[in-house]
């Protein structure tokens, strides 16, 4: 059992026993203890939506029937509401590299974007307006890119969509802004935050990182970075609940620019006012980042949030945001080994880095039929999910696995694979039923 | 009995036991055994934060423990998660006087306002162009007040703020959106909607309503008033918890005209495109009020809000909304004739109007100690809130008391009135333990 634990997860097909003791020796299996999970399920689908921590239900019960019920309008004071969208964001910050009092959790992560990249395209505005373009990857995630061109189309600036290879030819002197999402949702490619910050601002450009699949499955360090703005999901890594609330980060250097400048973002709310109880008529943006919040913040959905960010608390004893990391890099070696091994000549292509420093917590396959082998797969227990390519880009249509390491056993990875396997030599997928498109897979 | 259940409860002051016997004869008391209410509190706050209806902690608890917990993804479509901010919108609609289809659910009230008075005046721009002002009421509730000030700023229009007198004298040829809350959240005054709308279109104008405080509390009628577009609360009347989602409804030729000449709001997150799951890179808005969704639904949230809906589909077999408005007036009534009647030369002036088609649900009195005289009136047991004046516009302070008459008895006015008028004549309030000020009251 040492022996195989021992073992590089990556370096061959490993047996079911080999990853039954990889699990007995990981440090971090008792924390899958923290999450309630399905029988007969191996779900790798928490880089879309996380699964459910086990204290959740009793937190968000006790808010509902004693903060709300009892307390009524009184819990805005005393069982602290008021403080939650900074509390729960100083929860977040431990995860992405950034300072207490720097992060602000409210509001969806399209909303979130749009407040950032709004006041990043400001702050280019006002420093350089010759500056009118904001770059992206093609293959970003698609509200991203929706939202930037809301905002380019508002301000007469243009939205320059690239491929991430060229990103070093395509910053120039117009552009005002670099918005990326730091590992791709589709093939889970990574991006060197410090080093394509770094370029960005030598070519003279902001940068604004969506961090819906870093924050809870890597090390992020946006001070690190010297990023700019970030943002981030609730409801994947972090494990906050179906449309958790999202966060928001802004540099220092910008909010304090922002106070002194007396600069708002556009969805300024009567929560991110200064001071948001004297109701006065005129708007003034509340300090830091507290000028990023909008309207009231979300209680209940809060409250499952944080109990998301309190697993995290309790992974610093087991080696925190280094050790999931490791365990998540080995979960997707053992999965891509165990995969390639037993499903040669079947279709599938391996669309996420081999290299585990260029990706994140998800691997993907393109398959031609992939919609239809994923419900296949569904349909045995493992549940992944589908992303359809796009043809003018020439994208695969790929089938996703994500592994989060809080709950994501050895042995699931390997039994994933084991079923994907059978999945496609038995060709059960064919079957018409496993064709038939529902709207969320 | 019968004799004082039938006496108008506005005539002359009238006991507890004509008040017990009001609530004996009250068709909708038994609405109030569907809320979980604390024991000693008479609660007058539901203008700010509605009750919790009992049903909401287990239908909660079922969202989280089996659609998130055991469901995972899967329950996107299998509990029906992908169609909840269009089938809560629907419920909404039942009192707004809208049709099917034509409200969505989610986000805050500040960013469905944003969303709705970026439309508004986008469509304007668009049909006259020199039209570039942004008129409300100086005494709106601030989060209009300031997200208009972001969209007039971003756009090089203006926001002029008048007294609701004046708003006859103040519709001219800039006007381009009238935008005003129906009920005023400090003195409870209620706008003619219908006379009101007409008069802004006769101007050239298109009007946006925040029903943050009627809806749920008196018959709404946006068709029939011929209204463009309304934002409204869900954590308020109709008691969807702490900060729970609000909506937003469009005109179906305003949701129209956009579908042909394919406008968008700003906010064009990836749940507002016409194929959120075809992961294009290019934004295309869903058809009619779905292109007013922007990020992912707060579906946890958005059950909780179900469910306060859910008391008002119950109510209809009560009579519905006119029964509750017909309730509601006779409470305030109480309250006013209690507290005229008792509280003479004790520095209180009724703010709300005394006649009932002029008010909404609320009732408020100007006291220059409004802080410390609330104070000690929750203290009591009796629980509404402040509202601070300001000095430029001549604003008093304000004492608030809501009158929701889904769960607010005839006993409750006539006690909330008995222990104000008690606060007042032994002074209590002037106790320094009442005017320590806290974020909330």
């Amino acid at each position: 059992m040492t022996e195989a634990a021992a073992r590089s997860p990556g370096a061959s097909r490993l047996t079911r026993d080999d990853a039954l003791a990889l699990d007995a020796g990981d440090a971090l299996a008792p924390l899958r203890e923290q999450f309630a999970l399905p029988d007969g399920v191996v779900y790798l689908d928490g880089n879309s939506l996380g699964a459910l921590p086990k204290r959740t239900a009793s937190r968000v019960q006790e808010t509902i029937v004693h903060e709300w019920g009892d307390g009524l309008i009184r819990s805005w004071n005393s069982a602290g509401w008021i403080a939650l969208a900074q509390s729960i964001g100083d929860a977040v910050a431990t995860l992405i590299g950034s300072g207490p009092g720097e992060v602000s959790v409210g509001d969806s992560t399209s909303v979130n974007l749009f407040k950032a990249l709004s006041a990043a395209c400001a702050l280019q505005q006002a420093d350089a307006p010759s500056r009118t373009t904001i770059v992206s990857e093609r293959s970003n995630f698609p509200t991203d890119l929706y939202i930037a061109e809301s905002i380019a189309a508002a301000s007469g600036s243009k939205l320059r969509l690239i491929d991430a290879r060229d990103l070093a030819d395509q910053l120039d002197r117009d552009t005002a802004v670099l918005m990326l999402t730091h590992v791709n949702y589709r093939n889970g490619r990574v991006h060197d935050m410090a080093e394509t910050t770094r370029m960005a601002h030598a070519a003279g450009a902001l940068v604004v990182w969506d961090l819906a699949h870093s924050a809870g499955a890597l090390p992020v360090d946006l001070h690190g970075a010297d990023a700019d703005f970030a943002v981030g999901c609730g409801y994947k890594y972090l494990n906050g609940g179906p449309g958790a609330p999202a966060f928001i980060w802004a540099h220092p250097r910008h909010t304090e620019r922002m106070d002194r400048d007396g600069m708002r973002q556009p969805l300024s709310g009567w929560f991110g006012h200064a001071a948001p109880f004297d109701f006065t008529p005129s708007y003034r943006p509340a300090a830091g980042i507290g000028r990023f919040v909008c309207g009231t913040p979300p209680i209940v959905a809060m409250r499952a949030l944080q109990c998301g960010l309190e697993v995290f608390a309790e992974a610093e004893s087991h080696g925190g945001i280094a050790a999931l990391r490791a365990k998540s890099i080995g979960l997707a070696d053992l999965f891509i080994d165990g995969v390639e091994t037993t499903c040669q000549g079947r279709g599938l292509a391996l669309e996420t880095p081999r290299n585990p420093a260029e990706r994140g917590s998800q691997v993907s396959f393109a398959h031609a039929d992939g919609f239809a082998v994923m419900q296949a797969l569904i349909a045995r227990g493992v549940i992944g999910d589908y992303r359809a390519g796009h043809a003018p880009s020439a994208e695969a249509d790929l089938i996703r696995f994500g592994f989060t390491p809080l709950y994501t056993r050895f042995v699931d990875a390997w039994d994933a694979a084991a079923a994907l396997a059978d999945v496609l030599s038995s060709e059960v997928w064919r079957e018409p039923r496993f064709h038939r498109r529902t709207v969320v897979t």
